[in-house]
């Protein structure tokens, strides 16, 4: 694709570098900036560029955060012996969405996987190691998607979390989604979720 | 869905504006920026202010231009007798790739809708019909989407351009597109590829 400007080239080329954006939708947001107000695009750049350089991220959980401390940390209303590990700030999203969790997190920064070069000191998992006696845990949450580099994140952790015998450790429930119909389940989340029963109350 | 920080919130809200991302997709960007270097993002920014800011139409014909006068209105080898109209810059891109035309263009900048409060002389059709004159313009083809805007748009081009006798005035041809079936082309676009049928040279 030719471009008549050099200006257009450069924005579509740097809008398409964005994941899931291809040139022909690059190009199409870039025609929409330039037909809405200046403002519109001033806006969206200083948002994009204060985003990136002034963020900082909680010093204890890691979590995404315009303080020292982020909001969850900083809330004293929170349970903070359980504390929630997850792989990216995504997922503390995903579950402060929920309303269900009354804990703190602990924000890994990505899974292992070795065929993309990260290994476990690439994660902040050593904090985590030191965080548990500062503070007083009683349980972790593994909340790890059940992917291949999860499920070895969250074997890796469960050993290193041997070191502390008093502290719980769980993973989050499998199981058929709600709404979900059982003939169209996979064999093993089905198979998971007869083994990992629950009662009913009575 | 709320976000652990105001700089997050901002950027998803800016990148949301644009059509066809929605809030996941705006969070998902901007998750990937944060992890990426912060170059990334500063190109970006700049590469979207810069283009909006300092964007320059060509005079002649309202093609998008680094310069007073587009590429193609600058180059003397080209056909400056045809001038094919179209509505919009895209549509510019999409003709050049082709390869197969020769001629100059004029972007109108839209196209008529009532809807959208989109008037004709919000459209750059006085230009046009003063460039008739002042250049030795031949043939104009009006190539503009055969939607009810678009032919409106071109119906009311159409009377418009009665005040110039000597120029003929085409339409890009209908018909059944290249690799697509007969069986399901709608009836308009296969009635009219049959009534407009071309002969072929024996």
């Amino acid at each position: 694709m030719e471009f008549p400007s050099k200006l257009i080239e450069n924005a579509v080329g740097e809008l398409a570098k964005l994941p899931g954006i291809g040139r022909k939708t690059a190009l199409r947001l870039t025609l929409h900036l330039l037909k809405s107000e200046t403002e519109a695009t001033s806006a969206l750049a200083e948002a994009l560029a204060k985003m990136r350089f002034e963020i900082t991220y909680c010093q204890t959980c890691h979590n995404i955060s315009d303080t020292e401390e982020c909001s969850i940390c900083a809330n004293k209303l929170r349970d903070h012996s359980l504390v929630c590990v997850v792989s990216d700030i995504r997922d503390v999203i995903a579950i402060e969405n929920t309303g269900q969790y009354q804990g703190v997190y602990h924000v890994l920064g990505g899974v292992i996987s070795p065929i993309e070069g990260i290994g476990p000191s690439d994660l902040h998992i050593d904090t985590l190691l030191t965080r548990i006696p500062e503070s007083e845990i009683k349980e972790i949450i593994l909340a790890i998607s059940p992917t291949m580099e999860g499920d070895t994140t969250a074997f890796f952790l469960s050993r290193k979390l041997r070191e502390f015998p008093d502290v719980h450790i769980s993973t989050i429930a499998r199981g058929i989604p709600m709404g979900g119909e059982l003939e169209y389940a996979d064999e093993i989340t089905l198979g998971r979720s007869i083994v990992e029963r629950t009662r009913q109350v009575k």
